[in-house]
């Protein structure tokens, strides 16, 4: 009897979950396990807005996969999908075709626009290692430009962040430590940086308890960071942003640098597909099955769960994603032996902590909510548990976060 | 009696050797001496390729003025001269202006590009520390950027370096060392980069023993620099160079990052000021004074010094600048005191030494040819010796080489 062959598209924190566990559930006989990856190393996506501003080596943020995956048990294949074939069963990628008889779809995330004009072109986003890096990259040189400027250009050093979600503020909380080192090692006047935070919503971090986004906004004002709430942008442009003033009006802020942190939306190859989605993401059914098919599972960014409390979809999180990875895992097991009902999934939220920089942060872990180094510490407990779930002790102390104050 | 007034215009290595040398011959009540620097640092000029490769840190390339001079001796007052008013006796500064009853003007080179098109706009030039790290930062933006193309844009990783002397010769050194360490760190292939040296006279180094200059452009191309020699830039474009191809044709080479290293002239102010000079260098006399005035010296990169033996101007080199500076402090000294004849000035020429990198080098010195470690060791000597020169060895200890293989 022929094997059956699972496909695993993607190696973030979904999908690598779902490897590692399916290579301790499955063993070499049962089925062929198939993991594609664009690159050949995994990436700590929640901790990229530490190598975009420069505070933490964009070395740190990722591993190889073959350091935590079994290859006798499992085959990977560095291609980039293209399309997915669900009637024809295969995916096509970049460099070839794989057939499947079961699929895990653990593409991730990309940036949402919302059709801003300009923003594509000219705004940055932080969205995988290539990108953090190029960030870190281009505000550098600004620094390292502006003192040969023959007339000084004070939007040389301004940088507009769109969006005071969470991607926004932690990126905020680590650019304004770095930023006063970048002014000693470019002879600039911290006074001649701008940090301008931009949210079309009136408020910064909406779902946060309203005096730790209080907590929030004031320790980062005090590190220099300016707020423009209730403020849209209209247009990116190669000398910053158009953002509405009142009604009729708008106005300028020239700026360098343009990083968009206000949103994303599922893979396009969802669409692409033709697998029905909202902004690319998959309303799946409860054991995480594309609605209509027994053989393809969607976890991770491009699935949508409600929370049926708030009657809302829950942000796509790690934390999610890789608690769909493990019963993703399970749920193929039952399915190859043929084992009746599959699980259901239920998140299961831990706490939520957004991290201010280094040694601060806001929280909620445990139902209390909690500031400063405490919460900090928390955050790092969280990004090592994360590492702890894929690659065990041993990627922990290759890659955790000692940094403890 | 009024004391004399003593003004040193620029504090490279022709200035600063003047002020450090007089700041031991003249006493408080003999003279006011006053040193003028746009910054208030020094720096190594002859190390700034090193800087912009990036394999040495721009800080350390220089050294704060104050920790050398003697400033109950001398007053140091950070501006930039704008304009030499000799019938006046004065120096129109950017924010005031100084009187002065001597003046040696040290105020070093300046890119020349022989009226090629687009040079000034879009090429980098070796020039200062500003200039230097921003080389360094735009080669490395450029890697960073490579693997966020949706279409991998080659002329990215092009790096073209105009002229085979000195300066382009010793950068192409550091590069090529620096090149291997950028494909690693932004996930770069090796042979997806070029680094291309144009040169428009037939020969590399021109005035090095030919079989130096061998070993040097063989070491360089085991390195992965290719030679374009007897190939002049035409036109530098935002997207590179245009380039002569035999009589009347033409060729582009796409190139992010050009870099203009293949000759220098004297500073503008001299011919702004009505000082009679070629390219900006002034044939000074003997006594290193302007022809027909008493009481202003020109010393460094702004004086032209004929080499009588081959009847051609000796090149502007530190070793020349500093042996100025020495004599410069002496002819004041006799100056102020009224002492007579003045010394006259006969360049010592101990030797030249070719940087090709961190460990190798060609030159010649004591008489002899010298290719490799050997060479690379000189080097290093010679780099601390101009710091021991000026700072004594608290100096060489505090920003010398000693990473001597």
């Amino acid at each position: 009897m022929r094997k059956p062959k699972i496909v695993i598209l993607g190696a973030g924190y979904g999908g690598l979950m779902t490897a590692v566990r399916l290579q301790k559930l499955v063993g070499v006989n049962e089925a062929d396990i198939v993991l594609i990856n664009k690159n050949d190393y995994h990436y700590e996506t929640t901790w990229l807005h530490e190598a975009s501003a420069g505070t933490l080596h964009h070395d740190r943020v990722r591993y190889d996969i073959k350091n935590v995956i079994d290859t006798n048990k499992i085959e990977f294949i560095q291609d980039a999908a293209v399309e997915i074939q669900m009637e024809e069963k295969k995916v096509i990628l970049e460099n070839g075709e794989v057939a499947y008889d079961y699929l895990v779809v653990a593409l991730g995330a990309e940036p949402e626009t919302f059709g801003i004009k300009g923003l594509k072109e000219y705004a940055f986003s932080i969205v995988n290692v290539d990108s953090a890096r190029q960030i870190r990259n281009h505000i550098e040189y600004q620094f390292a430009t502006y003192n040969t400027d023959a007339d000084k250009k004070p939007e040389r050093l301004s940088i507009v962040v769109g969006g005071a979600g969470f991607t926004g503020i932690e990126f905020l909380g680590e650019l304004s430590n770095r930023v006063p080192e970048l002014c000693k090692e470019y002879d600039v006047d911290f006074h001649d940086v701008r940090m301008i935070c931009v949210e079309a919503a009136p408020m910064v971090l909406p779902g946060f308890d309203p005096e730790l986004v209080e907590y929030a906004v004031s320790q980062l004002e005090k590190k220099g960071v300016e707020f423009r709430i209730g403020t849209a942008i209209k247009e990116c442009t190669p000398e910053g942003i158009i953002v509405a003033k009142g009604e009729n009006e708008v106005e300028e802020i020239k700026a360098a640098t343009v990083v968009w942190a206000a949103g994303v939306r599922g893979n396009s190859i969802i669409e692409k597909s033709g697998i029905e989605a909202m902004r690319g993401r998959v309303k799946v059914d409860p054991d995480l099955r594309v609605p209509g098919s027994d053989n393809v599972f969607i976890i991770g960014d491009c699935s949508l769960i409600i929370n049926e409390e708030i009657n809302r979809p829950y942000p796509p999180t790690a934390q999610i994603a890789m608690q769909q990875g493990e019963l993703c895992a399970r749920n193929l097991a039952a399915l190859i032996r043929d084992k009746g009902e599959l699980e259901t999934f239920t998140p299961d939220i831990k706490g939520t902590v957004c991290s201010l920089g280094e040694d601060d942060a806001i929280g909620v872990a445990f139902g209390k909510k909690m500031v400063g180094g405490k919460a900090s510490f928390m955050k790092k407990m969280i990004d090592n548990r994360a590492l702890y779930m894929i690659g065990g002790p041993s990627l922990v102390f290759k890659k955790g976060k000692f940094n403890i104050l």
